[in-house]
């Protein structure tokens, strides 16, 4: 793959791209709530930013909203397990803490929601369900007639539970950091997805004790901080967009993720899988 | 997560676990060929462990039996490319080591196989083929038709190229980290998966230059030697089995991996994707 991608890179280097019916206009990119960005800060300085996402959750995110405005995750976390090609996970790992007031322990399941279904759909089914697609505020979908569910793809993030009828507090998270384990679909409450910065958590020594956790604190990777975007100030406080999913660009979007273009592909394959064609979040340039 | 797993990774040490209709007889279990294995080891001690798969890309097998042969990955090699949620590549980075002779510089592509097809399959629809299974020796198919292939899964083996006509010699090779990218299947030679230590890959730092590449020759990983097992001394050589995919108990485990069990799993999925349900390998005990 090197040369390849290594011209292509050059070629984009040197000349403009010709415009493609999938390209965005400006206008199709939206602007992500200030209240819908969380950031953590490790202690080795570096952020992960995700963005949450309250209308699948309402309730683990209300919590988690509560969690940073209590300023909860800046003593005592740390992302404590990291399993190979699946995920790494953080919080209290003594599970001890006690949740600030106001906070529902146990939330009834947000697993599933009932419509509006997706304003965008990839052209094959789902192995996990009837259809996948996009929602209009940029997320990604799957569903099965006029139920859906935010997918498990790489960077996904989910909310660590015990044993049904445990739905967790949101204290503990996890970010998906491997092929998709879809199976968890419609088990867990998915809350947001990894904007900037997965790769600080994917990077990030395997934990060699069961299921990938750490066999001691010494290698636990300390969380300092986390924050809403909107109780940073505005000097620091990052903006991101997501790409509008309701207009022609982005249907030829979907139509060149599952037929892929040469000079390097030569085969298309005529279909993708949504962790494959994750709808496009940027930094607003 | 984690209280569940924690309890039911106690529970697996506390008592033997029921037998299940999934569960493998000793007899399911079945040696790889030691010609078939390719340790790749580290500067850090750590070995990276491949199972070749000759019957998919003959021509790129042997040229990469070959390399090993000569000695030729042992200097002036490394691991040159970490991108994020794709791949790790490694091999010359300058691209100007002389091949040893008897390489096929270029073969022909190896991109698709005619069966035999798989003698076991998923319940449902593969995005990117027909359908998707197994075959008889322990692989992982995807395939229209009576045409199958090695579908890119997390840990698979590719062979790095130029664009087409290129099909790449198998000096660069790469592993897949991240959600399986499976728009290149039939778009490049594959050769194989890693059976052990791809977390030795999997965890290096992201590279930072366009595509993953790491801007500087200090950020490699350099590689010290690649040795078919059968060419080590019959006390270090690793020993390898695959799970036979032609019984019934197979089949229980496609199922157990589509329909994910309690008490974790309340919604099982009713199918699953090839790259989540890979079929096991494992050590000889």
């Amino acid at each position: 793959m090197i040369h390849a991608l290594l011209l292509a890179a050059t070629a984009a280097q040197a000349a403009p791209a010709p415009v493609l019916p999938s390209d965005p206009l400006p206008a199709d990119w939206v602007a992500v709530p200030d209240d819908e960005l969380l950031v953590f800060t490790l202690a080795n300085g570096k952020t992960v930013t995700v963005r949450l996402a309250p209308a699948a959750a309402p309730v683990h995110v209300a919590n988690i909203r509560k969690l940073a405005a209590a300023h909860w995750w800046d003593a005592g976390t740390s992302v404590y397990r990291l399993q190979d090609n699946y995920v790494a996970q953080w919080g209290d790992p003594t599970e001890k803490k006690a949740l600030p007031g106001g906070i529902v322990a146990n939330p009834v399941p947000e697993y599933e929601q009932r419509g509006p279904t997706a304003v965008a759909r990839l052209s094959r089914r789902d192995p996990y369900a009837e259809w996948a697609g996009y929602s209009r505020d940029g997320w990604p979908l799957a569903g099965i007639g006029a139920s859906q569910w935010l997918p498990h793809c790489y960077g996904m993030v989910g909310v660590g539970r015990d044993m049904a009828p445990s739905t967790g507090s949101g204290a503990e998270l996890y970010a998906v950091i491997g092929h998709g384990p879809r199976a968890l679909d419609r088990n867990i409450a998915m809350v947001g997805r990894v904007v900037e910065g997965i790769e600080w958590l994917s990077s990030l020594p395997r934990g060699t004790g069961d299921l990938g956790f750490y066999k001691t604190p010494a290698e636990y990777s300390p969380i300092v901080s986390a924050r809403l975007a909107s109780d940073l100030p505005a000097a620091t406080r990052p903006h991101f967009q997501y790409r509008a999913t309701t207009n022609p660009r982005f249907a030829a979007w979907i139509a060149s993720r599952e037929n892929r273009a040469p000079p390097f592909f030569t085969v298309p394959a005529g279909g993708a899988d949504i962790c494959n064609a994750m709808p496009p979040v940027r930094r607003t340039p």
